[in-house]
């Protein structure tokens, strides 16, 4: 057994492995799939939206200039010379002096370039009388008004919403090239470990990790891929990793550490190269990174909570970037004060969950005291967390710190 | 044609539509099926986690007596009397003097109360010497120390997120009782729409509503059930709309306006109760609400912007309360400092897209400009929205405004 022999800078830790990570390929998928996924080109169109000028309230199409003189003491006489069909394209023309009924959504018949809003206008037999003055292209949605052809209406990299998916429709671009989600194949190894579901003698406990980091990879747009659980033993290891190494990503939760069962770093040494060992870090300081077979391996630690936190520091902006977003954790941030100082230690990097309530100055985080990082339930009781670089020793009660949201 | 008789608030139509809406039954799920649902109840632990005291640390689990007296200068010398398996239970006692080997997460044997870190000993052939004195419990990761049987781990109405699954696994809950999702009925009526990939004739346009409205109501835990396009005849929209009713929600977008076209609202109160017609909000003002066979039904606007924001400010509250959600909108809530003024109509409430950028003194948000409630690219540019309420005639350049993130 040896302790660990120098632990890296988070800072430096996540260079090394966002140098080792490059944005997958490309693939197309229909519009209906696309939501969430992010664009791997920005999206051009090819269209005109609306692709033709269209009344944009119900009433009569007119002349602009034969309402110029309408007031309301003196309102002007227009002769309605038909009705416009929605959907249909139409061979009435307006000419100064006349207007055709029109409703929302129709095409302007020809001669047209305003309408008055069947609010504004007393009708007769076969006139409209109206007291408003209209200037030309009023309650009409031109052509092109929304997106014009060639614009750009999206652009690479976005993560795409719902009213994205709505552009897409609307300049008929069905399919849309993204960026493939990485697809994460999730170890754990020790051997006290039983999948969930089985009954546990004593000594064992439930494969946790597996679980909730395949959450954790769904939560940042990645493809979880269970390969269970591996007996901490070396040849087991070595045949796991390197079937593992098949996937975009891997991850190992166990065995992370320096102790003698703590087999994994050797693995990846001895079957690729190892880049670090040891974050300087808490929780989640036992942790290793490397390649075999140019796939970038995490090796997490045992601790649900520690490697949920290497996973939000160092797997987070990795998954991102493989999937062409910006290389960061992605988190919302929000600043709030703290309730209770938080201490810690100089040259390593804490990680200190919080729970947010709103107070009569605005935000109040209140740092969640726990003693060992197996407490899972520091997590799930956290609104987000805060973070103490290494060169403070902490945050007095009533510092203004930043939050990032879980 | 007539206009609009009159137009209810916007909390007094929420109000309206929350009394004819409550959650949904139950289902059971298995826990890696549930991030993202709803619990429906709270869920309690039936087990200590962890199950057994456990090695927080390598080293060597002792008697922590056995240490009180060592210090820097004055070692103390404990004999090493076996190794702890990870995985077993041990046989192995620990008396005062006495030590036994221990990896992270085995179980601390009989007699021992503390482990020493291996980094904090000196091991020779079949003894350790110390310089560190330890508390009782030291390193030690305590039976229930994360959670003890019969706590309430996770309250009713969470959404779970990745580390609430870690919690359910960790306490062997496998499946949870969550709120059902809805399932929610998308139809888009108008003369003018064709589905997205058909080839349009002159004044002819893609229906974009369906595709956008189904993307928002999944982004907010909805289940979207595509009914297509119904032609804008009473018997059309009675047959499609009382089909419609099966599900649990329904959506109708165009045909909610006063137009002689506009015949949702009509068919609403025909076969069934319709509770309101106009709202006091732009855009969305042409909304409709009421219930056919119990099942709520809105009629949203045909413009696509305004379809889209009377969803975030009506529907996304009613499929939020159906699966067991506050009835609210939900979206995160962020200050910023307008970079323009906005102005509005006193007794209407504004929704104005803003697009947010990090200033000299913090958030800037800049009203994104249109001219049309059409404007799908003004909704994809945005970054969120800022209310005007009912009560203002908007804001002046420069004020403090609460800015909704999409």
């Amino acid at each position: 057994m040896r302790g660990f022999a120098s632990y890296v800078r988070l800072a430096d830790a996540l260079r090394v492995v966002l140098s080792r990570v490059k944005p997958l390929g490309l693939e197309v998928v229909p519009f209906d799939r696309a939501i969430g996924r992010v664009l791997a080109e920005d999206v051009i169109s090819k269209v005109d939206v609306p692709p033709f000028d269209r009344a944009a309230v119900d009433g009569y199409a007119v002349r602009a200039r034969s309402t110029f003189r309408a007031s309301e003491n003196k309102p002007v006489r227009l002769h309605v010379v038909g009705s416009v069909t929605i959907g249909e394209s139409t061979r009435l023309r307006v000419k100064e002096g006349t207007a055709a009924k029109i409703m929302t959504g129709a095409p302007i018949p020809k001669g047209a370039d305003a309408v008055v809003m069947v609010e504004n206008t007393e009708a007769g037999d076969d006139y409209i009388d109206t007291r408003v003055p209209l200037p030309p292209g009023k309650n009409v949605s031109a052509r092109g008004e929304d997106v014009q052809a060639g614009a750009r209406v999206l652009r690479r990299g976005k993560r795409l919403k719902s009213h994205d998916v709505g552009m897409l429709v609307s300049i008929g671009n069905l399919n849309v090239r993204v960026f493939r989600r990485p697809r994460v194949a999730i170890l754990a190894t020790g051997g006290e470990l039983r999948q969930p579901g089985t009954r546990l003698k004593a000594a064992q406990i439930t494969n946790i990790n597996s679980h909730s980091l395949a959450a954790a990879v769904t939560s940042c747009g990645g493809l979880p891929r269970q390969l269970g659980i591996v007996p901490d033993k070396t040849a087991a290891l070595r045949k796991a990793l390197l079937k593992a190494a098949r996937q975009d990503l891997v991850l190992v939760s166990g065995g992370s550490s320096v102790g003698e069962r703590d087999l994994v770093p050797d693995v990846i040494a001895e079957r690729g190269e190892l880049l670090f060992h040891g974050v300087a870090m808490r929780p989640g300081g036992p942790t290793a990174f490397g390649v075999i077979k140019n796939k970038p391996i995490f090796a997490l630690a045992g601790f649900p909570v520690a490697s949920l936190v290497a996973f939000d520091m160092l797997v987070r902006p990795t998954v991102h970037k493989m999937q062409g977003l910006p290389a960061d954790r992605g988190f919302f941030r929000v600043h709030a004060r703290l309730s209770r100082k938080i201490s810690s230690t100089l040259g390593r990097m804490d990680v200190v969950r919080v729970k947010l309530q709103f107070g009569e100055k605005g935000l109040v985080a209140e740092p969640i005291r726990v003693t060992g990082s197996g407490i899972l339930s520091s997590m799930t009781n956290a609104d987000g967390f805060v973070v103490v670089p290494e060169d403070l020793e902490g945050f007095r009660e009533g510092s203004l710190v930043e939050v990032e949201l879980y």
